[in-house]
């Protein structure tokens, strides 16, 4: 059998899946963002009907993957697989949206990369020849994220200049394989990297030493260069990680900035929304590919981009007991060729 | 491309990976229990020289997967891939005890199933052609299964009959593309069945209906009936959750009490153990994967065993707002032919 493992750690794929329908759903805040005209729906109250924060982001889940559906013209059937996470304990949201849809169901957890370890995933099982059609959704909600990790809404915490605002998003993407693109033809899956940065208000500081060894790894494995992608985009490393990113690499002679963005910038305004460092949450990079990113790439901006969403894989508890923030990034391919 | 799935949900592995190497390590109850003797290690005081029980879980996380890279004579650079989970907020044994290794790495929440859904998932990345070599290691350990799922020990909470106890243990298994066996033949993914159980002390009966799912759908898109495996053994329904899916398949015109046994029920001796329905958690499947089964099948005991892990996807959150427990089981068929 050929090992299609390329370099040191990623995975390139022999029969390329395609992205052949995406969809979101997006908060008030996220609605009046600079990307409110890539979000398919917007809810006005962050509540989406329901009687509590949990219930609200599972419905968020629940209707990004029935848009996605639902603009594909069939049903929750055609999903062979169904690859889902969100931030919540136990991952509540993904397990809770997935009970009435009786697809074959791989539970995730990766944090705010959660949507590129589902991609990553759902591609290797499609490429491997294991059914025609893979969905993949991730999810945050700042009001269940803000009490579960800091605390309740009513508190009115204040917040550090680094802080990052949790997404009010969710993300649903649907895989086939073969198809007409765009297609993934790359995975990086992360290592954990843990450089010691123990300020949980600083998630981009711990997230971007990962983004760093996740998008050289896969530029060495790959032979490429950063001019080589349209854009590389990272999932929610915010200004402060953003920089410090770009700092990495220019340390190794590179040049990243021209072409680099972060999911985080893109999807607040973070002069005028007081956000402090931009977005983040698994609904960052979930809610902005599936809206500006995968619309860009259909609209003919970009050709091929380097999809780097990145998690912080702590909790409230291994804070509390001194732990440091181990961090990780996802890398996937993203292109309109094979 | 070949569809390599099989009927509704199941996936057939055309190069089945091997078994090469498990191990696992196993808390003080556990090994005062029947199977003891199938313990690489055995703790005596439950903290593995930890100052938290979040920290003595990931401790043994890392020691179940140094064991089976020790009993292979490699270290954890030869895994291309290591998937892992376990039962904590944000998944923190798994990550933090994958800190150090330096390998890609997968996130996994699947509750009690994750043994099964990372064998699913690394079987499948590897028989896709994706690297020679994967990990897979899940853990739970009691005592912080019960400070966050129900009170702090030092409470003494009574527990009631349909209870059941969460294992002290973890199981680290490595698989290879080829080799000589025991093979991953088979996989069958399981879908989140919710039969409206809301009691959380009662899991093997919310799990139940997810195991009979699971296995019933298996048996059909393989052809098999019950009695073509030497052994199916469930995750951890426990006595309560065992009899509920014995009694559906009789419904059913099938017997599968002779073959039938269940990891909660193996790991103690429930009449002596005073842990009421028997053991659960990621630890329990795990260890007894790793220990009883693996050795029995090495050692000719059983030729073909179908392994169902089986987890409850509910949270404390959900259960507090009148949520019912989502239930989901995996079903691995490990094999000494191909």
């Amino acid at each position: 059998m050929t090992n299609k493992k390329l370099g040191e750690q990623t995975a390139a794929l022999s029969s390329p899946p395609s992205f052949v329908s995406w969809a979101n759903t997006a908060g008030k805040k996220e609605g009046e963002g600079p990307l409110s005209s890539h979000f398919d729906s917007i809810c006005q109250d962050d509540t989406f009907g329901e009687d509590s924060w949990e219930k609200s982001e599972c419905a968020m889940q629940k209707q990004s993957m029935s848009l996605a559906l639902e603009k594909l013209g069939t049903t929750a059937q055609s999903l062979d697989w169904l690859f889902a996470g969100d931030l919540l304990n136990q991952c509540v949201s993904a397990s809770f949206a997935a009970r009435d849809q009786n697809i074959p169901f791989f539970g995730l957890y990766g944090a705010c990369s959660t949507m590129g370890e589902g991609l990553a995933l759902a591609s290797l099982t499609l490429d491997g020849g294991f059914g025609r059609c893979a969905g993949v959704v991730a999810s945050s909600h700042f009001c269940s994220a803000e009490r579960q990790y800091r605390s309740p809404l009513e508190y009115g915490g204040q917040r550090p200049p680094t802080a990052q605002w949790t997404v009010t998003g969710a993300g649903a993407v649907i895989l086939v394989s073969g198809g007409t693109g765009p297609y993934i033809t790359h995975v990086t899956p992360g290592k954990i990297i843990d450089k010691g940065v123990t300020d949980t208000n600083n998630m981009g500081a711990a997230m971007a030493a990962a983004a760093y060894d996740t998008i050289k790894v896969h530029l060495q494995d790959t032979g490429q260069t950063p001019q080589d992608y349209d854009l590389i985009v990272t999932g929610d490393l915010g200004r402060l990680g953003s920089e410090i990113l770009e700092e990495l690499f220019r340390q190794d002679g590179m040049e990243l900035i021209s072409n680099h963005t972060d999911c985080g910038l893109l999807i607040f305004d973070t002069e005028q929304q007081d956000v402090h460092c931009g977005g983040s949450g698994c609904g960052c990079a979930a809610s902005v590919l599936t809206g500006y990113l995968l619309n860009g790439i259909k609209q003919g901006t970009w050709k091929r981009i380097l999809f780097c969403p990145t998690g912080a894989l702590h909790s409230p508890t291994t804070a509390f007991q001194g732990e440091s923030i181990p961090g990780i990034c996802h890398a996937i391919t993203i292109s309109v060729s094979r």
